[in-house]
């Protein structure tokens, strides 16, 4: 039952997120002061999250999806009194919101930025802002709930149960992000997930009559969903009811749709002028006078609204996280191998022994594909890395990505325990769903031709904003998709995934470089990693006579130098074009040329490698080289300098079988071989 | 009412896909098979669109959305005798598909591609392929017609009353783009607009159960669509009613929902196998004998199937165009001035004077942002060009994209002459509805945040691969967006849509810049444009001190040099940066170093000049080069060499005010001077 200190709470929380905005002289003040009651209720009366363990795994996650009202959830956090933790994962005895955090909302190097960030204020459960990004992530999180209880979960051991609560606006709700997000976990019979729809029906261009008048909950059934209505988010009662409506409700996700007023209790409220910037100090001071608020005061918390958060949600959520680590310690006992994959996991650690599980590939003229071999890798890896697991968005035969081993199994409502999710073709929330799973300390890859990463881009950003591994992995990766066309063929999708912070690309150029690529992605703790694989076999090198696949460890390596070791050009290259330089050289090597190859997977890893090592493998007095590549040449000069040649492309593709395709845009050896000519005559 | 002939007719495009299929070895035979029945019915009894003029512009429109099943289309397109169309839209003698084009499927330089492609096909409307795409674009297309109608359409003169049809598989159901798309479309009660969805329940990885069990209908009706189903697709009067349903419906847009069997009639029938590969001899034999059609004819053709076409799509829709333009040359007589502009239109030219409108804007220090300034440009144009409007992703306010001149209005249901769309927080589907505006021959634009442009890159991909005049507005444009932090500063954006062949990227200066910018843009024709604008002011140089502007239209020009002519360093920058590269330019002069600044606001434009013009703006022998630029670096090592440096961004953003930022990110005239002289000095 709400009392005046709960009233008084919300008002609190009301008054900190304006005051925070007007402060900044910057940010959105109307949406936290609209919603602020239910997400009070929300955490007062049904959080399980212990402040002073923020990462405990078996928390409910709380998900901010419309991040624009960061303030609200920095006034939560301060509120709960939510310890700090470091970047490997150690709980610090410092808050992770102060006062002065709050006091320094947007500023630079502030606790309180603009939007939620992960991994840079603890509680923050995923980075949101990019709209539908936060619900749909939400759906990866409760699939990895399901998939921890089901592999871990023994008798008298529930140790996975916790919920997944996300907050969305109306911006939210439009996106198609979300849509797909909400078809998938409706087919999925979440009933772990919990959708507050902040429904205050004002966006920046109006009231949301102007284009999004469809009818939100009716769509939601249609998806298969619980939803069940708040009629006025400041009844905290009603909020209360609905949320208990979802605990009772088992089978399927639930959507709270809740009428409320951005920028309640202002002069603007529901008006777009509440969104994106501060109310001003005069309606401020009114607003609070509204709310009962010292209107003078900034900043101003009574003790007892620390009190309240203290005896409700800390209180709730220390015993709740006490009794599951006695249940854990006891469950250690019974099953330390289960229990030992746990906390390994937590830590991003894996099994001891992982890199035994890999394979290596013989020599093949013939060859394999690279997302064949891929496919063995990943195959072989998942069965020593039981967390391993992913799914496609229905790509999952073509990009190889299913486990197919006995047991694999799909993850289903009615088998919680598979490793293979069908995504469905749904690329953008298949991210983002692999983001929620990462984030839940699983380790998740999803699949995708690479022209589709287009689709997924958002996600694929906000997985190296938040240094979470999440594997990214795109086969039919150039003109090598052949009949299927211009809309298949990616060309600029290799340019635009290497200009994203953080993302590591790689492009290996065998089977046994597919093998170095999952060993060195394997054990990324802090960075996603984009898999860019062949649909066409490539030869597997003979690497008696070529330098190791290990290279590529170091990004770019000399896979072979000429026997004088003086090279009079370098040919570089990556993937499915390492064969054609190995040609190319032939013919030049047979016509006195002195050629080296340089393979370059990963020009991330290269670009981190000491000057030095960057200099022996190309030397700074070897101006003569070649890229080739099938892919826009975009950033090649970074390597070849501005005198040196790209083979690459420079148009969309076309619709032929690769042999004919390979000759119309010159991914020939007499082409490579004839830059490399014109190159060295340039140069000498 | 279904005469043997019709499912003689049928079974004969069945016949052509499997065929096609087979002799290419590669494609897609069973979604053609299974909606075969669906699209004769449209197409020879309902579809308005005459063989001998395919770019007639009150034609009724059809989208393949599912392109993969673009054998279907490459079978209809050749029954009904298409003509071909070159890229200035004069209609040619040659037909579109000949039968060696279809016996050539998939081959090079055919003209039966492995998916639909625009401007390469007459008769394709749309380039589909990337599921989604169609749908989301049809919408655009029906924006369009609605809008053409209230412009144009006179009392006894409804020039404009085209319908827009588009066929989506479960694929173009299950991506968020079309979930906006339809929700926008129910918004504006396109009554124009009907999707017919091929729900053969099977994907590439399985049935649908597996992971798409939604109830697609239900979900319509909450956008506010009409609804109807017919139970199997073979049954053509089902289909006949259904389309008459859309007929009588003027308020709402319609979904037909057809149930299908994708491999109908083969032995792979609503199998998987049946999507993606040749069926195989035996099979093709099988299934011929089956559809009663000879089992040893290769691409069997009988007479009175193409006399069926001429005598259903052909004679009603050479009718309907022949009395449409008798109807045209009565209107040019009474409104010769509004006959004139769907003339120029066609032709994708503006009304003569069109660049009078332009402004001009006086030096200014304080300045202007460019979004303000290109809001006042477009606001001028459009009063010059009345066929230019658009929209926004609910960002117009920021954007400065509204059109604000008495009369632009709003286009919505109760108005379709307005001006301006709202969009709604949906930008995936706002630019492939761009793109359907653009295909119908009005001059678009859509805005958004850049960084929101990941969101849309496929749709923008395919403005680009079309060749279409679709502008994309992009405010907002680095970390100069402040405290909103990573999640809203663009960084790797700026290069990723560089890396795209075909689309031209333009970042102004100052407001000059964004009035050539316009200037060039406004004339397109057939390339795609993304404006990449500032969301804080850039001062308006004083042009009588520095070059003008005009340059451009150069993509790269110089925009001051030392007195004597001869620089020690060239500064290249763009946008926001280019003030900051001229605030060095004056510490470095002080210093006595001499220095060039080259203004680089189009790459793609710049790359296009001969090699003597870019030789006169970077001079080989200049080596000392600083480019600056608030973005990844990646690619700007083709005009500083590889020798040179550059001031860019090497992670993501932060959240802060600007000035913070700029000092953190090392945006200022003192590290680009620093960089400046150790340029000088290293290169000496």
């Amino acid at each position: 039952m709400t009392t005046d200190l709960d009233t008084l709470s919300v008002n609190t929380i009301r008054g900190l997120c304006m005051d925070a905005v007007q402060r900044a002289e910057s940010g959105h003040p109307g949406t936290p002061m609209g919603i602020a009651p239910v997400a009070y209720t929300l955490w007062q009366r049904f959080l399980r999250f212990d402040p002073a363990d923020p990462i405990w795994p078996n928390r409910d996650r709380f998900v901010l999806s419309e991040g624009h009202a960061s303030a609200l959830l920095w006034s939560l956090l301060h509120l709960t009194g939510v310890r700090a933790v470091d970047p490997d994962y150690e709980v610090l005895g410092r808050p992770s919101v102060t006062l002065d955090d709050l006091k320094t909302y947007r500023q630079l190097d502030s606790r309180c930025p603009g939007h939620p960030e992960y991994r840079w204020t603890s509680g923050v459960e995923t980075t949101t802002g990019p709209l539908g990004q936060g619900v749909a992530t939400s759906v990866g999180m409760a699939v990895a709930g399901q998939w921890l209880a089901a592999r871990y979960n023994r008798g008298s051991f529930p140790l996975f149960d916790f919920n997944v609560y996300a907050i969305a606006g109306d911006g939210d709700m439009m996106e198609g992000i979300s849509a797909e997000a909400a078809s998938l976990a409706g087919h999925l019979r979440l009933g772990n997930l919990c959708w507050i729809y902040d429904s205050n029906r004002t966006t920046i261009e109006g009231h949301t009559d102007i284009t999004f008048t469809e009818d939100v909950a009716e769509r939601f059934l249609a998806y298969g969903w619980n939803v069940t209505t708040v009629a006025d988010a400041n009844d905290l009662d009603a909020a209360e009811r609905a949320l208990h409506s979802f605990h009772a409700e088992h089978e399927r996700p639930t959507l709270v749709l809740v009428h409320s007023h951005i920028g309640y209790g202002s002069p603007v409220e529901d008006s777009p002028k509440a969104h994106g910037e501060p109310l001003g100090p005069d309606a401020v001071r009114e607003t609070k006078r509204f709310l009962g608020l010292p209107e003078d005061t900034d900043f101003y918390i009574p003790d007892q609204v620390y009190e309240r958060f203290a005896q409700g949600i800390g209180a709730r959520g220390g015993t709740a996280r006490t009794a599951w680590q006695s249940r854990f310690d006891a469950y250690r006992v019974q099953y330390p191998e289960l229990a030992d994959e746990i906390e390994r996991m937590q830590r991003r650690e894996l099994p001891d022994g992982w890199q035994d599980a890999l394979p290596t590939f013989p020599a093949d003229a013939k060859g394999i594909a690279s997302r064949d071999a891929s496919g063995q890798v990943l195959n072989a890896l998942a069965q020593a890395v039981p967390w391993l697991l992913g799914g496609s968005a229905d790509l999952a035969p073509s990009t190889k990505t299913r486990q197919t081993f006995p047991g694999a199994g799909d993850f289903q409502a009615d088998d919680r325990s598979g490793r293979n999710l069908h995504l469905g073709v749904r690329e953008h929330a298949a991210a983002a769903i692999a983001n929620g799973m990462a984030l839940t300390k699983l380790r998740p890859y999803w699949s995708t031709f690479l022209i589709f990463s287009d689709y997924a881009r958002a996600a694929i950003r906000l997985s190296a904003l938040m240094e979470i591994p999440t594997l990214h992995i795109f086969s039919h990766d150039s003109i090598g998709v052949g009949a299927d066309g211009p809309t298949h063929q990616p060309v600029e999708q290799l340019a635009s995934l290497r200009a994203m912070p953080g993302l590591l690309v790689f492009r290996p150029a065998d089977a046994n470089e597919v093998v170095e690529t999952w060993r060195v992605v394997a054990g990324l703790r802090h960075e996603p990693a984009a898999l860019v694989l062949s649909r066409q076999p490539l030869p597997t090198f003979d690497r008696n006579r070529l330098a190791p696949a290990s290279g590529v460890a170091m990004g770019g390596y000399v896979l072979t130098d000429p026997p004088s070791g003086n090279p009079d050009v370098i040919l570089l290259a990556t993937g499915s074009e390492v064969a054609l330089a190995l040609a190319a050289r032939d013919e030049l090597t047979a016509d006195g040329v002195a050629v080296r190859v340089v393979s370059m997977p990963c020009w991330e890893l290269f670009d981190r490698q000491s000057h030095q090592y960057r200099d022996q493998v190309l030397p700074p007095a070897v101006r003569a080289r070649v890229a080739i590549e099938q892919a826009s040449t975009l950033g090649w000069e970074r390597y070849v300098g501005d005198t040196g040649a790209v083979v690459g492309m420079h148009t969309f593709g076309a619709s032929a079988p690769l042999k004919q395709l390979l000759r119309k845009f010159g991914f020939t050896p007499e082409r490579v071989s004839q830059a490399a000519r014109e190159q060295v005559a340039a140069n000498i």
